[in-house]
């Protein structure tokens, strides 16, 4: 039976979604509560593997098993047995579905505190900014880098991907006080993406960089055109779309 | 010279505001930081003393120093040298300032989370219920404890005041997307006071106790009467006021 989760995580202190050596992940905290519920060894699949220090609030993963727990109470026994920063909020059995191929697009968050201090509560979520932000520049700036481009010079090196080419539906940037939130909706995302995204919408709105540069850098296809990567701890993952009837859903 | 800060922390992981024996508070850090940057030894008289777990985005602190620091840029400087889940947003010079004596009123905070999971990301700072809250009951038990009272029945035994009455202004109860909160407005509060009401009130939402239950445990002044305590991490003290005319800021 194929089994789908949503999971929401605290990015930080994890190694990301994915399973790796030597670094406590995501993925090996929901095997290894699975495994300790059930006894059986599987792998979840995440649609997508998000950074070390990044969070989710929607992460969507597919797993094979022959556990006859009802799939929908699935959520309530992995919870009893995952940390307090992990929490699968729903599951259902889902024949079929892969989490990462069927995915048609992704909403990300990206949370700036823009205030003379830090935020004591919120510093594993967020990134501080003292410095005051023009945000009318910076929503300029998003228009350009909204559509389909070849998002080349805003991908990491060392990423190996058929295409650089996406599309990017759409760049929200909300101002609500002293904490400016950037949500990125599209059909996909390169390596470190919406970081370098970040990093640049925020060269915009510290004036270190003018919107109209915004194409030139698109078009240059480099990555040191681009502005620099944004920490990971303000970036979650809000949801993963499995329909193409997403767009204008939550932006 | 006198000076008053303002202190936001995260009190997961702290013993509470004031200083203990063996055991971490926000007091100890906040003078051991004046140590490390100044050498001077200095005592950090907080507004009140939240208790192990409670958070604060508003605490008020002062102390004297002979520093020639100028008093502007002293959160400045204390928070280079402050854990990141303490933050000094505002210091002042203000003379004859007490933290504690000077207070007229205080506003506190409490957040739950209603919904089926715990949330992974706020579970140092909110309390998880799953069972869904009738609201409105909530509201009209609330409408009862506001007023001029002897709340004895709604404070921890051991706790030592010279009178137990009160005047709570306001309480607000929001209800936002899953997350309720409770934001109570007065001029003091007893040893656990703002708890063992959201406990009592979480009893009305979960259908336990009827609103019309209210008066009587007031009337009965025992403790054993009201709810149970709602846990320290949803509880977080938002602000203190100096001056008579904060009602109605708020809430």
């Amino acid at each position: 039976m194929r089994i789908e989760l949503t999971v929401e995580y605290l990015g930080y202190g994890y190694a990301g979604y994915q399973r790796q050596k030597n670094a406590m992940t995501v993925q090996q905290e929901l095997e290894e509560s699975w495994r300790k519920l059930t006894g059986e060894r599987v792998t979840m699949t995440g649609a997508g593997r998000t950074d070390a220090g990044v969070s989710a609030l929607g992460q969507r993963v597919h797993f094979d098993t022959k556990s006859t727990i009802p799939p929908g109470k699935i959520c309530f026994a992995m919870n009893t047995r995952l940390p307090e920063d992990i929490r699968v909020t729903a599951s259902r059995e889902h024949e079929g579905f892969h989490a990462r191929y069927d995915a048609r697009g992704k909403l990300y968050r990206y949370t700036v505190i823009n205030t003379p201090h830090a935020s004591a509560l919120l510093f594993r979520t967020a990134w501080h900014i003292p410095q005051k932000l023009h945000v009318a520049a910076m929503r300029e700036a998003a228009r350009y880098m909204t559509g389909k481009h070849d998002f080349s010079a805003f991908c990491a090196a060392g990423a190996q991907t058929k295409t650089t080419v996406r599309t990017l539906y759409a760049i929200d940037i909300a101002e609500d006080n002293g904490t400016v939130t950037l949500s990125f909706c599209g059909d996909g995302f390169l390596y470190n993406m919406v970081r370098i995204m970040t990093g640049t919408l925020v060269a915009v709105g510290k004036g270190k960089l003018a919107p109209g540069a915004i194409p030139d850098i698109i078009d240059s296809g480099g990555r040191e055109s681009a502005g620099a990567t944004a920490p990971p701890q303000g970036l979650c993952l809000v949801e993963v779309y499995y329909d193409n009837n997403f767009l204008g859903e939550h932006i």
